[in-house]
């Protein structure tokens, strides 16, 4: 199939064409690049948008459980939800080495729903990069809702966050300082804290921990996308499907509110740039190093810098003498 | 003076010196930028280190008074003081409009301090790059501490971090839920929390807020560089002294714990790693931006990605056409 067919399928909502092209732009190889940098030119449809939905999590928090059921909750609606996962690290813990698909067992057999397991393990940034490129082509294939899940841990929230319009964070219930690993993610990024497991035994003790962390996240940050009562912390059971509906509504009216204040097409506009300077960055940094002798020499000189034996400054401009010249 | 002498003169600790060669990294000029490149790769010298400490703090937070107090601490005790201000504003408000000596008088009168006012309003990340090299610089000149001052707004705290060893946030009281809108840079980077004005009636409202925030960022954040007790909050007054001693205990003292585990260094050769790819970064730029040609199709590129008309990834590589040629 060429590029215009290919796109055409895309357009169609063909779950195979979509699964293929999700896989042609995740590709290393170069002429795989140059044909999914075209296939994107060629899908690029302002007017197809998606809500764009970011969920983090430490593992063990119930993200797969969680995602079905609210996958469920929307396609009841009516909704087509895609499902993309994004996750830096090689060896993938628990239920997910048994693939994306097991871990949601319910939505993956549902027609309007369309899983996408984490692409190989890459550089984290790259991930990110193509996992842009892949909202995109879900848009193109006319879903409605893009759910972004991420592991929680070290800087894949940030990145997650410049290609979503809300970012959720799961959580377990936990007592009082007990920390949950989540770091930066919950303290940039978050606009909704659920606090999941609020059945049985545990669900005064998920109220208390969605109260704790709306505090605190309110103390120390204000931000302007932040309407009233934002960022909010709800508690919802995965297991049970209490609260789904009450934490997609805060979804929902966030990303309306958002809209209204000017501020979701704004912000999609800044993540647009910044997606163009990291795109910039890294094939400029390409170009840099596919020489090898050219990627001995940028590696040596990064190591000279870390060692203190020469100066950023003097490093990069002996780095780019070859572009330069 | 050529470079060689220059240098000499920085080695030295000649106060004009090191103002002139900290004029001359900070110039935007081609000639200037090559002149400073060399001259500060023949300063580099891993044996002089000065601890490097960033303070942040809102306007009217009383910044200047407790850099005045604290610095004075510090010469009392032997030490050669050097600060620096990074201020991405054009327009400063308050008290700094008069001048950085201004408004650190007893500090600026003493021979063991050195105070350089904030460069010339620009690019931000640019600011940024020019101040990790006056910091290199003030160790050159065999200065002992290097405090780098940001004012707490934006994304500048995000970049100070980067280039410093240990980062203070100052804050003013403020009672319960009243937010001081540091944003980013109290929950990312800060070390070390200071309560200021914890004198005469606001001392009670000092220590509930410093409990406050402590207690919030044992909550939501946990990193690898925090020794147990870390992030501190103390409370101090820059108007009376009192508690400026405990609190340079407390900078020391993780300086400390950080180099004795090995986490100091680490810190430093990762900073240094980074500087490297931002320079890389911007000086890349410059070879895309030095044609005005070039450079206004950049700005066009970055215009399409912005409005949808075009992918992140198509008008990278259509702007790095001329570069890969």
């Amino acid at each position: 199939m060429d590029n215009a067919a290919l796109a055409e399928a895309v357009r169609r909502g063909e779950r195979r064409a979509l699964a293929r092209a999700i896989t042609l732009v995740e590709s290393g190889r170069a002429d795989h690049r140059a044909a999914a940098t075209d296939l994107l030119a060629r899908l690029a449809d302002p007017s197809r948008q998606a809500l764009r939905v970011g969920l983090s999590g430490t593992p063990g928090v119930g993200k797969s459980t969680f995602i079905d059921a609210l996958g469920l909750h929307l396609t009841a609606q009516g909704l087509k939800v895609a499902v993309l996962a994004v996750d830096p690290s090689s060896a993938r813990s628990g239920g997910s080495i048994l693939g994306d698909k097991t871990r949601m067992e319910r939505l993956s057999r549902d027609p309007a729903a369309f899983i996408r397991p984490s692409p190989a393990a890459s550089q984290l940034g790259g991930v990110a990069r193509r996992t842009r490129e892949a909202v995109s082509l879900c848009e193109a294939a006319g879903f409605d809702v893009v759910l972004v899940e991420t592991v929680g841990v070290g800087q894949s929230e940030t990145m997650v966050a410049q290609l979503v319009d809300v970012f959720v964070l799961l959580l377990a219930p936990a007592g009082g300082d007990e920390l949950q690993g989540v770091k930066r993610g919950i303290m940039e990024s978050a606009d909704i804290l659920l606090v999941n497991k609020a059945d049985g035994d545990l669900a005064a003790e998920a109220r208390r921990t969605a109260a704790d962390y709306a505090g605190a996240l309110r103390l120390l940050r204000k931000r302007p996308q932040d309407p009233d009562g934002y960022p909010l912390a709800l508690t919802v059971s995965a297991a049970t499907g209490a609260g789904i509906d009450i934490a997609w509504d805060a979804v929902t009216r966030l990303a309306d509110l958002r809209r209204a204040a000017g501020i979701l097409n704004r912000t999609r506009a800044e993540q647009a740039r910044h997606w163009f300077a990291e795109e910039l960055r890294a094939e400029m940094l390409t170009l840099l190093t596919r020489d090898p002798d050219l990627k001995a020499r940028l590696a040596r000189l990064e190591e000279d810098v870390a060692a203190g034996r020469t100066t950023p400054a003097a490093a990069a401009a002996e780095a780019l003498r070859p572009l330069a010249a």
